[in-house]
């Protein structure tokens, strides 16, 4: 067992990206992540590096965790129609949860910072390709199994959902009242039959 | 002629809300402020209140400015699918315009802000409702001259083409490449005829 072992770093990280989630870059203080994290400021920087090496850490733990398992059904490769459906009705149960109020730390962040931050940016970027990709996939497939509109370019709609699901998080982080964005993706789902 | 005349308002208030637009609220210092406005930071104070009063002042302008301008044709009574199509067309050339890639002023601040502040909240809702009830307007008057499909439900609509405006504001922050941004309105606005 290790001397003086401070705290577990998947643990920390999993606090740290709470913290970012929930009030963005520029807002949260070392200090804030000393107290909230519950480490000492030594521990944080030897085990992250600075707040910014710690964000990225926190981006990517994000993706790893709450993106991976958004996007599971969507990903899996006979994903079609239904898995479309599903991943924005989840979205809009996701909306109604305390941790659903503070939107999608990826939208966020892009909002924040994706502008100005070159490290950040790619890392944006990467995620929205990857929602493009899953929509793509799955968009072929039911236009393949005839589920949706024969007319439909799936380039252009796999651009469209993936707009729309960061229209949604905007709406969600804004705190419109839930029949708002149920009323959003009842529209965006009746444009794909 | 006031003695000691320091600055026009107006313009610090020009130059304070580009500032902020570009970079957010927690990443702009009361520094940069007096900077980059070019007024003392007594100058500041005295007229504003403080950083905050300052941001919620800047706010207004935009919407005063900006939003209204944006608005314009699609706020007339007689508004209908014409103005709808060349309000997101106006969205996609600003989009490629150098302040175009710091996205909306609004969105970028319900990300940031309005899930921790009440007096941003209001605000960000007051603006999602105009633009929301513009779009209902516009629908209404379209779905009456048959310009759009006849199923159309125009309140969930109207609350759809808000949310992808949204959307299509943080693609732009996102610096995502124009066919993308162009893809996707494409998309929306095939779904209305």
């Amino acid at each position: 067992m290790p001397r003086n072992k401070e705290f577990e770093p998947e643990v920390a990280l999993e606090k740290a990206m709470g913290v970012f989630w929930r009030k963005g870059y520029f807002d949260t203080s070392v200090d804030e992540l000393v107290q909230q994290v519950g480490v000492s400021r030594y521990g944080l920087y030897a085990t992250f590096g600075n707040k910014h090496s710690l964000f990225l850490a926190a981006l990517d733990r994000y993706r790893d965790t709450f993106v991976s398992q958004l996007l599971a059904d969507l990903e899996t490769p006979k994903a079609s129609l239904e898995q479309i459906q599903g991943y924005f009705r989840t979205l809009i149960e996701i909306s109604k949860t305390e941790r659903g109020k503070f939107g999608c730390f990826m939208c966020n962040t892009a909002t924040e910072l994706a502008s100005q931050d070159e490290q950040v940016s790619e890392k944006i970027n990467n995620y929205l390709q990857r929602l493009t990709k899953a929509f793509h996939k799955a968009l072929t497939n039911a236009r393949s199994q005839n589920e949706i509109k024969s007319d439909i370019d799936v380039d252009d709609y796999a651009k469209y959902l993936t707009g729309v699901s960061l229209g949604l998080c905007v709406y969600a982080r804004s705190r419109v009242n839930p029949e708002t964005i149920e009323g959003y993706v009842r529209v965006v789902l009746a444009t794909l039959t």
